[in-house]
């Protein structure tokens, strides 16, 4: 079988295996404090174009939103977020495990969150009058790109962060797939432009090339308070945190991490165009590395006998959509058989 | 410098760096559902002589004491430890972070808890008429070898075995450094005691050869319910479990666990015996793998030019204890430079 | 001004301050175990008709609420509730505090959840593979009557207890104006039917005559171990829990409780059939002590010179709901004198 | 049997009682935000000799320190008790379940926290270069009087202050039995004192003359924000709000809590220099309203035919030390046979 149905069925890129065996016998200290770490902190922020950014390097996704969310947040504070955001949805509830509600709020199925939702969920707490009786709207998190393979545009990030600052609020970004948003040809963002817009948010590694491992990045100076106390408190702290610097040393010291990037963006347009040149419909038009085309069921049955791809919905009496997902792995030779196959069903 | 000063300044045993980048183009499902996880998991049930526990694969140990300990209890129920517990002292609160109490228990300067101070504390409860207004004792967490490099023998895990079936507690031993600690000439202890006497107990990788991961066993059908939900929900379910997978399939399919923790024994008794051979006293009598004999402060500052050891503790006027750590990666000449300087120091 | 904006806006029924008076100087015990508890407890399993329920006196409605579904839930568990369910939006996430995801659940106006909605919210956890990457729905809470007045009838209820036994859920029902829903005459619910459908409910006190204070009852034997612990670490343990016994005793000895609901539903009826007798439209068709008719701004703005209402929701350009509510202790010449003064005003 | 045992074992002082029957079917704005509630903080704030405090009414002592706790630390910040400290012993984990550790201090048998042992606590800490590992000190958490029945003196009020200041930590007092402890011959401590020297402290009412109900005040501007949220989240909000400000209205609007503490004071002072006189020894020199006297096994056999008394401790052979506790409701009459029969028994 022939994953494309996430992002993470391989193990890592190649310079990341080679510099960690390199590396493999130095002796340093641990906890995130060694020199790959170091290191990899300024590549990041040279990237940031930011001297003045906090960077951490946490083992995870969940471990992030958790770290992150609970950290910013006083007990009686949740977090707004997409009906159809991760923390709301596939994190088994590490948000509220950690005392925290998070507000749901409706969005279209682009999965993104707009500016206007935001405002009004605010101005419904603080207007009505026994606002203490609520939870108080105190975060806004985010994914870019979306669970639904949305992207973000500067303009939109932009009146987000707008509304926070307007209101007091935190903008947090969710960057598990930062880098296949990033060179989505839709995209218009930058990491400054990230910096600006955001208190916090995180470059992810998991599913762009890494073994494992987001680098989280922190603007606002309130929130890097003793932010090293709750990365172990909530166990994501290694004692071997050289091997997260070491994956983002290897990601960001020339660029990697865009090239791969790029690589698997190229890999899913050329499948999406191909499919659209077929007349095949989309949920929504592909715009990063997940995208979802609708396929009778018929041939949907037939390309799971070699293809491993995800269901997303029912769309119709016999049609639905799938989920199919390239990343930094995703061979081209896998993809024009996948393309030739599902034209071939047409 | 050379590294002493702890057990996780280097990388990978190269057997396992050598399966990860021989599989490394693999494709797996994810969340440790792969195929290498299912016959790590199958060589550890072989070893413990059991097919009826349940191993899952954690990123770290303060991962795998929050999950394994907020899983088990109710919110009034506290974990009992020895005073010096790694839970009590170094794990940032994570367990009160899950809402418990870590009720610490006096020990003796080896860090063991023994099973009268556990019986004592369970009967205080019980007997105090508003023992409802106290936080009910359920769960007795040790370390083997503990935070001060102690062996439990199999009496004495026996018994506090005996005194938690007695009393209904839930027995949880950390194993971070279980290799050495069953590696060590004072061990009688085996996987399948472990079986016998634990509800739950965790095999440590962090430290004994791995990168990261811990396997935590459980063998009490009440403590394997839903246990995956809870590894998910506080952020220790790696996207690629097969990474952790791998490592313990390299490390247990032919007793490469054993043989490495062997070797750190074996250093760590080379100093030992040369450094008592020399008059040197020690703070406990070695056991395992962390050892801390008691020098002068003169001497100390000397041996701290050239290697990285831990101070431990003020023993007098001009003397104090340190603690010296082998590992896995110890080299033997690093050992036998050690040995000569602090000879020629003292 | 008048109040008929909540049901407690006065102190207690005097029947309450009599007994408290009466026995101020009495010596008893603390913490809920004293003679008058106990008793209090014998009268609800007597009007229960069942000996084996588990009854303790709470503080308040939130504290009731918190108390039972943390004690109930195994930490990666949530609770379903209406979307309006008073745990979801009016108790600043008490739930959540406590490590709890509630699962909101579309309904309708009437703030009712149907058998059907929870069924499809299990099946849809249950039918996803990565079902542990989501809360895990494991107990149903409901209000009877609802936030917005409504009345379950008994089948309603017997089918959610139904679809509760089918998926091993707990049924947990929020009773803070049970009084009111049982004098309702849609009703056909017994507190015998309560015992059968429930895994545990309250008795609300604090709106239905009591000063403060709600008896929680537990039917099923796994919800009721240990959980006074809970009540204590929650800090809804009174010292002088016979505060909260004396209450129910006055409420229970001679069916006080009952006569006070009725009177409270008297009044909203007169006020409802009043009102509809001169067209008003209502938002739902009155079934409690609450009754949320529609009126013209205008109308409801000479109105709340005079009375307290609560505003509702707009409900058109220059019409608004708002919401009537009386009580135990809602004198009828008011009642009377807010029905002269809107008729007038139409 | 005649109750000497603790200090909430009757109703509340005659004229709260009055003051709510005369009040009863007074209508109110709900939660807190009364006139009786306002006029009682502008008493006590007449008492504290400042207008900037902020007071909120809650309903128990237990909930009053984890409203407190949980809303002024971060989640990897702790609170130092004393071992004896009541949020260490008897509050079945509340301090925990809000994800805080209570970090135990040794003290001496008067249960009282010294300014040295909080500075070395302090200092291990933040000494400790992996402090990031361990729960941050952040507030000191005392009780005046003690568990133990001791009594704060200025001076060593100052002294902890002063650490507090210097290290930034928070300063929290419970006062429980705050009126017992003013009333002190040993006191010399006021609630200026008090204002100036604590964070936030509270003024006990269930244990002197009200029903239920502590005035937690704090004067830390920062730890006021959004403190109500808090106490609505934790389930200590009454609905019916003016319970708790008309009990702190009646003992503060004359003096009536500082006079029924007098009268507690005295009454254990009758008790404690009578058996003084006949050469009972006692744990501690009596200082406020719990005096511990030591007695021979067979004679506090007898005693407690009559009477309720608590046992404390065994001091040898075949003596014990019983706490005598007398409050606001002691019967003069009552100490007096209490005195003779002790006396008759020796």
């Amino acid at each position: 079988m022939i994953c494309f149905n996430c992002d993470y069925t391989e193990g890592a890129h190649p310079a990341i295996i080679d510099l960690l065996t390199k590396t493999n016998f130095e002796q340093t200290v641990g906890y995130g404090e060694d020199e790959y770490c170091e290191k990899a902190r300024e590549f990041i922020k040279k990237e940031c174009g930011r001297d003045d950014v906090y960077v951490q390097f946490l083992v995870g996704g969940t471990q992030a939103n958790l770290t992150v969310i609970s950290s910013a947040l006083r007990p009686h504070q949740g977090a707004m977020a997409a009906k159809t955001g991760h923390i709301n949805v596939h994190e088994s509830g590490a948000i509220e495990a950690t005392g925290h509600k998070v507000i749901a709020l409706d969005c279209g199925p682009d999965g993104k969150l707009s500016a206007e939702s935001v405002e009004n969920c605010v101005n419904a707490h603080w207007n009505d009058e026994t606002h203490e009786h609520q939870v108080q709207p105190k975060l806004v998190y985010i994914s870019d790109s979306t669970e639904n393979g949305a992207v973000y545009t500067r303009a939109e990030l932009k009146a987000l962060s707008d509304v926070c600052k307007k209101y007091g609020l935190y903008l947090y970004l969710d960057g598990a797939r930062l880098g296949y948003a990033f060179m989505s040809p839709k995209n218009d963002v930058t990491l400054a432009d990230l910096c600006e817009f955001c208190d916090a948010f995180y470059i992810g590694g998991t599913k762009v090339g890494a073994m494992m491992g987001e680098a989280v990045v922190i603007t606002n100076p309130a929130l890097k308070e003793d932010f090293r106390y709750l990365i172990k408190q909530k166990g994501g702290m290694f004692a071997k945190g050289r091997l997260l610097g070491i994956q983002f040393y290897a990601l960001f010291e020339n660029g990697l991490y865009w090239q791969v990037s790029k690589h698997a963006i190229d890999e899913a347009f050329k499948i999406a165009n191909a499919l659209k040149g077929a007349g095949v419909r989309f949920l929504a038009e592909p715009e990063s590395n997940q995208i979802f085309p609708i396929l009778k069921d018929s041939v949907i049955a037939k390309i799971n006998e070699k293809y491993l791809t995800a269901f997303w919905s029912k769309e119709g009496e016999d049609e639905s959509a799938i989920r199919i997902c390239t990343s930094w792995a995703t061979r081209s030779e896998n993809s024009d058989k996948l393309i030739e196959d599902i034209l071939a069903l047409l």
